[in-house]
């Protein structure tokens, strides 16, 4: 199947370039960008110089190129998902957004954004988080990907919809800097972002509506989701920690078995031992989760937390395995299981 | 006044070695250390080999030698505090034990540490933290330095504690690696370490116990404190960040002029801007706290953080401050108030 | 075919397993650890717990088990390469070692080794760097890997092999961590090593006379290579710069053109433009070299610099690229050429 | 005395002011930025947030005020230091420059910055390495602070100015990004920089005439000083690595004793054993440098090896030094030793 990537110029498509390389059945026809187009993607990215995609110039976002894929990859602002992508629906075309323009209904989008969606009837789109909502993956036209944390988040909370009683659930996130993309600002210069952890967007970061909707239709009591997230000093990697309060009766080992119970069978979810917690470091360049739940007896608290690499799991990874269920194509094909560790 | 360091051998007495080095009314005149005895200082600290303590040998711990100190500083493992502290008592002295030997009642301590306590009677000790403890420590003999978690967490909590509701108070903790000391780890070996975010400890840390006892003895509902702490992949610095349910009422004005009240005329702490969270980055190498506080509206949550330098504030610089205040000196001496940076 | 892997505790060993696990020819039938036999290897390596070797167990290195593969890589140290592999050759079977064992003539490795070789006839064994001896590795029995630093300095130094000058070739050598494998050290204790460069080893560094007798077999001026490698805080990646004195006449596009002819039609070797440098961060996790060359006219000196990832190109990519070689598979076979970025 | 610091939005403006807090006799009156005019210090850099300084408004870089100022420190790119500094000069003041502007020979500077230098009656200026130039600097009216890598260079070669042959002396520089400034550029992205080694610069960086004008000075020969500077992945610190061609009969012992009679008596000089190199981290905070040498008997060649902070040995330290000295204070005054560990 042929494909093209909108956004070639960003982390989130030059990871998707790096993983389609090797994928059997996807074939990068188009890669499409802004501020880069007219260069050689191996000037671009100099990782893929190496690759046979090295000497394929990148061209603007032009819909008659992308019109002659059978899939598209859009790892663009969420501004320019909003403009490219409706007219890229339709003619049996499997469309993948790794922005946020349609994961949310259209109402909730404008008050989180700040901007008036221009496709209401668009949204919310299938949310692409296979583990979790893979029955209405076959046959989608337009998928949402899930945010980074979004999906450390509900894979870490999912299987403890019914355990957890009313009240805050807090979701402490620690991502690396590449999820704020390639962008310069200030805050990821090098120099001050090396030795740094630093909250941030907390209490209105977009994430949480994400999050809280999602949970809620796992069943779960989200109407008070708050959401911390914070820049720790990486690049790749990161671990979502969910704490909330425990329904009456519940007990670690029975956490642990609804845990089990949810991703037995999950190829790209590892459900660590009693009494281990998950690190990044194992899960970076893969499509991975580590996942691990405890009881703190004391607070009747239930703690979940999820590590998982924020442009593999968290994006790019992720919207493969989507497009892969999407168009009937093997779940686990072209995505790597293995980190690169250390 | 000749002052002793014991535990010369570690992170922590290292970094008492480097301020007192500084320090206009303390003059080290022992440092006693374990396995590095009857080494020149300069040779086990090279940071130190241009001071004069460069050639002084760490001696082993004998109290004779601390008996003619007028300060004691223990940055020792606690069962090593536990074991010479009590004879160093006395005669008018100050001792402080940057260990948890002596934060607890002993009841609890032998709960979470997992061993009987041998001096029951001198637990608690009075609470090293002069933000919050200042009128208890003229005078004390031996003074209990606070860990860095719980330093943080209570300099962010305290202005709350009438403000908060029953419930989980959500404490995750972001520290370097210095905060786990010098000794060879595997999940402290650098290339392990490096790009990793690693929960650890919880539900279980010992740490737990500290906050809630202190919050609660400052007037907070502290019975749900549910703490998860987390390696994060930086030398030093700390982050702390609370996430509390919300009285009815309370806006984050309320927070603010709290915050605002408390930390008015602190000349270590800093409160920051409304909308900006603290960054473990501006604090490292100062005895200063940055702390922050919002309303989360939606989930009607308080969310307060504070960064630190886990061995300034939250270790030696906090000893040294408290032994200022205790022996009369003023608070500040010694102890610096601008971080390296960047 | 069936491969053995000796050596599976360490990073050496985990990296051969992480790419072995995507080669399309080589099956890993047997993995023999020390410390670690008897643990599933996804116990070992938490970043391979979602592979197919997750539960297989590590045995101990047994030669029996081993005589059924036809291709054996060691990544142990070089006292258990000299004890087990003279036993495993023959039979038609390809062992390739990646310690320094069979790199060097007997004389020179007691010499700097400081140990008796206990199998001189099978040194030096052929010298699996496939760019500059391709033609000696199909059917080689025994095959020793090249150390890290000298893959980055022969391939930056092989073109310009005629084009220089009698006088010391300086070696600067800077590596991450991950060379110096998994062992506890102080030194490589994260909270020491996260913020510094050290220089080591020199001038008795045991790559210098590996770099020295095989830029001499490329016909270049060896006798006074000086090495000096430091290790650099980064987990993995290194990157090599070389400087020596210039024939006359030599001019930069000289240089460029020896480069460019030799290394045009390497897929694992990328030349970088004039005024370019290789960077470590766009070769990680790929089988890669960036090589690029320049002339200081000031100084009549050439600057060759080489970019690898020192555990792929560096150690265990590189051995799978020799033993594809050496057995007649695709030399790329199994082997990934974009790097993770960032 | 009260001094001016010009640059102070800049990373050497800043460690300016924060060692100038401590200082016992200059006291800062004045602080002069470009983008950050207007602005109170506090909020331009945090981590001054809770001295004295920070409330102070950061004013335009305006001779009438400076001209208050007995020492007047220009942290400023070299346009803006040829632009401000001829009109400080004269009345008894001291004006130590941290840019490149007043370092060479006009004529060289040309060739090197690439602008016609516009004082060049003042150039070169008095050379600000007080451990080399002592005896020139009191009562100096412009002193150019030298370069982080020259300083670095020249305190690991100056011992061996008459013990090393004709023939080109390689200098290996490592800095930590902060010598790139605040600037915002792709290199210094944190995502791109983190895990990182670069070259750049080479062969015609401009510290590198400045490292040869100066061992030139000192009896050196300097004609061939090939110098290459790589980027490596830590926010402060540096290390530089000389080696250079040796004279027949010198030996280690000779090149030991020819530094320890340089530095024996300098307060901020440090010389290590024989066997141990210098290490970044150690000096990371101080104004204290580490040196080393050895020989290679096998390419005769010496390697001289010296850590330091580039913002303070390397920079902002050592101008205060050089200060001191001009002024006839305390060459030690308000100047860290100790570094900041880890």
């Amino acid at each position: 199947m042929d494909v093209g990537v909108i956004g070639g110029s960003g982390y989130g498509g030059a990871e998707l370039l790096r993983l389609l390389a090797g994928h059997p059945a996807f074939k990068v026809r188009v890669v499409a960008g802004g501020r880069t187009a007219g260069q050689p993607i191996g000037d671009v990215f100099p990782h893929l110089a190496a690759t046979p995609l090295a000497d394929e110039r990148i061209v603007t976002a032009d819909a008659d190129d992308l019109r002659d894929c059978a899939v598209v990859f859009a790892a663009t602002p969420h501004e320019v998902s909003l403009e490219l992508l409706p007219a890229l629906l339709g003619e049996g075309r499997t469309v993948v957004d790794l922005s946020g323009a349609f994961r949310l209904p259209a109402a909730q989008f404008d008050e989180w954004y700040g901007i008036g969606h221009t496709a209401p009837e668009l949204t919310p789109a299938v949310y692409g988080l296979p583990e979790l909502w893979r029955a209405e993956l076959p046959g989608a036209e337009l998928i949402a990907g899930p945010g980074c944390y979004p999906t450390a988040a509900l894979l870490a909370l999912a299987p403890l919809a019914g355990l957890v009683a009313e009240g805050p659930i807090v979701v402490s996130g620690m991502s690396g800097w590449s999820g704020a993309g390639r962008g310069l600002r200030d805050d990821l210069h090098a120099s001050h972002a090396h030795g740094n952890v630093a909250p941030y967007g907390a209490p209105r970061h977009r994430h949480t509506p994400e999050i809280a909707q999602q949970f809620a239709a796992l069943g779960g009591p989200a109407a008070r989701v708050s959401f911390v997230p914070h820049l720790v000093p990486m690049t790749r990697g990161e671990v979502v920690t969910c704490t909330a309060p425990l329904r009456d009766g519940v007990t670690g080992a029975g956490l642990r078995d609804a845990v089990a119970d949810r991703y037995g069978d999950e190829p790209f979810v590892t459900v660590l031992s009693a009494g281990t917690w998950p690190q990044s470091t194992h899960v970076v360049g893969a499509n991975t989760a580590h996942v691990a739940v405890a009881v703190d007896e004391r607070a009747r608290t239930a703690i979940a937390a999820c590590a998982l690499d924020n442009l593999v799991k968290g994006a790019a990874g992720q919207a493969i395995q989507a497009a892969n269920v999407a168009t009937g194509t093997a779940e686990t094909a072209g995505l790597p299981i293995a980190g690169l560790y250390p």
